[in-house]
């Protein structure tokens, strides 16, 4: 239809860096937009190359539900996964827990000049697998150029929009005392790849990200218990932390008991080592549930029959406490408060 | 109902910066989001403090629309707004422009470490002004922190949702020959606000961005004119840039009259001062329309009758040309080719 080139040359993929060109708007932009992130993403509604994306309508009675993450975690690749799957992965939990449906994602990037494009087509394909195997397209995006030293080569905010049943209700604040706590698996395992990586330290096998989109695993437990009184991804701040928004919001107190709570060997190891606590290392692939003592086993079957909640366990019970303390019964027979992670941060680890 | 003490201290809005801790995950942020975000924000949605908000049905037929913007503008204040009434500007013409209703605003921070909280408190300020002016609702968000020397203050991601009616269809693709170009009104004022800003240009009066959330007087353009074809808002890379993403995606020639181009006398002796061209600059509160040449009369007088429309005018129109050229009739009788922003970037100016 037209005989105009619109770019002199293709992309230097290989060894090109992003210039401040890439976020001004012109033919730069449109060529990153083409040939990176268009190509890579393809769908119909990203091709559609608006400002925005339409969207099929709900079903009706189906509620909207919207969540939003930025993304930037250090370093940007690790075992499990890098930047680009988190991001989507992330977004995708925040949406699945709130019980609904993830429909479609949108993609901001924030990239620093001098950023290598190879290593952002390597995110921006990671981040297409993971769309594609969750089956949650990223349908709109942006991007926008920094300076070198105003940035820390690409950040990535994801907002997720899902859609929830209307007979679906679940929430922080719906805990109630006599509920059980289960777990999906095993704790700390994305928090400590990220450090280990960090620290660079060596274990006789790698420490490897959880990082993995929960909306499969969430779909099969709603089918078994539709009542689910909470659900969480205990991300940033780790379980502890977890359990203690759920205690606030709720008004109720947490007892766990610390002998059931699943920790990788190398995990725990290495926790050891740096003197951290894997309760308090995020997880990106792992999901807190509250439900009804009499739907305990069947929630904990309906885990336990998906390759993400194989080691899924009940680890504790909500109480009437009106300090909403979150307590854990040790493995030496005591007691210690879990309260919200203080002490040394532990930045950008998601 | 908690005799619990959340916090030992308030937080220190006055002297206190952004520190590590805060996108933690752990007190500190929960702290920081209660006591600065959800008290300026407030709204149902915000409130109910889980991962994600839970948001009523859209109306039966209607579709949903969703658009993405990261915000890095440097200064982070300049006359007329600053990143926060930006970010919620921005988003919402994004959905605006798409024909929709915007409903919704999820909002994502990246703050540097050492951003001083009272900056970033009267950053949320405006935003949630904006988002209150605008009925739009900011009812998500995130917080991540980075270490100093890898952000800059502070970066804002919003993602706007809204509704779209179900024959209401405009687009880039849907420029026709023959088809009638309209603007809304001066072009260039945001983006030299920016750079006047950072050059530190001294003016009679002060040059001030344009910064307005366009869904009012597209709703009336829209009531006066359901068959838009084309509505842009031409941010980066300017009016210019813009013409040429239409002409490209609906395989069209423009032709404008500059001299029917309207541009604030401040806005032209700082371009002609600085070598810039003002078709090129950012608008954060203008609209480029295109109609068929028959609704000319009626999308003029909508415009005009609208405060964010009053200096509106028919520019050009829309012209069969296989090369997909914007070119302009220039003041002296020439013609000029009107590219794609090319030569040096203007970066960060949304």
């Amino acid at each position: 239809m037209s005989t105009k080139k619109d770019y002199i040359r293709p992309l230097e993929l290989k060894h090109g860096r992003v210039d401040l060109n890439h976020g001004a708007g012109g033919r730069a932009m449109v060529q990153l937009i083409d040939e990176l992130f268009a190509r890579a993403l393809a769908n119909e509604y990203l091709g559609q190359g608006n400002d925005g994306a339409v969207l099929p309508a709900l079903a009706p009675g189906e509620r909207l539900v919207m969540a939003t993450d930025a993304h930037v975690v250090t370093p940007l690749f690790y075992p499990g996964g890098d930047i680009g799957s988190l991001s989507v992965h992330g977004t995708i939990n925040d949406v699945a827990v709130m019980g609904a449906r993830p429909l479609y994602l949108a993609a901001s990037f924030i990239l620093e000049e001098g950023f290598a494009l190879a290593d952002l087509a390597r995110i921006v394909a990671s981040m297409a697998s993971a769309a594609r195997e969750a089956g949650v397209p990223v349908v709109t995006g942006d991007t926008k150029v920094v300076e070198q030293g105003k940035g820390d080569g690409v950040f990535i905010t994801t907002t997720g929009v899902g859609a929830l049943p209307p007979d679906r209700n679940p929430g922080g604040a719906c805990a109630r005392a006599g509920d059980a706590v289960l777990i999906s698996g095993t704790m700390g395992d994305h928090g400590m790849a990220i450090l280990a990586q960090r620290e660079s330290l060596a274990f006789e096998s790698e420490i490897t990200s959880d990082s993995a989109a929960l909306h499969g695993l969430i779909a099969a437990l709603f089918d078994a218990v539709p009542g689910l009184r909470v659900l969480r991804d205990p991300t940033r701040g780790g379980l502890a932390t977890t359990l203690n928004e759920i205690a606030r919001q709720s008004g109720v107190g947490i007892e766990v008991d610390e002998a059931q709570i699943p920790v990788h060997p190398q995990v725990a190891a290495a926790c050891e080592l740096l003197g951290l606590d894997p309760l308090y290392l995020a997880n990106e692939g792992k999901l807190v549930v509250i439900c009804a003592p009499e739907d305990t086993d069947k929630a904990l079957a309906a885990l336990r029959a998906h390759p993400l909640g194989a080691r899924a366990t009940r680890i504790g019970t909500v109480v009437a406490d009106p300090h909403r303390f979150v307590q854990a019964r040790t493995p030496l027979g005591g007691r210690r408060m879990l309260d919200w992670l203080t002490g040394e941060p532990l930045p950008r680890i998601c």
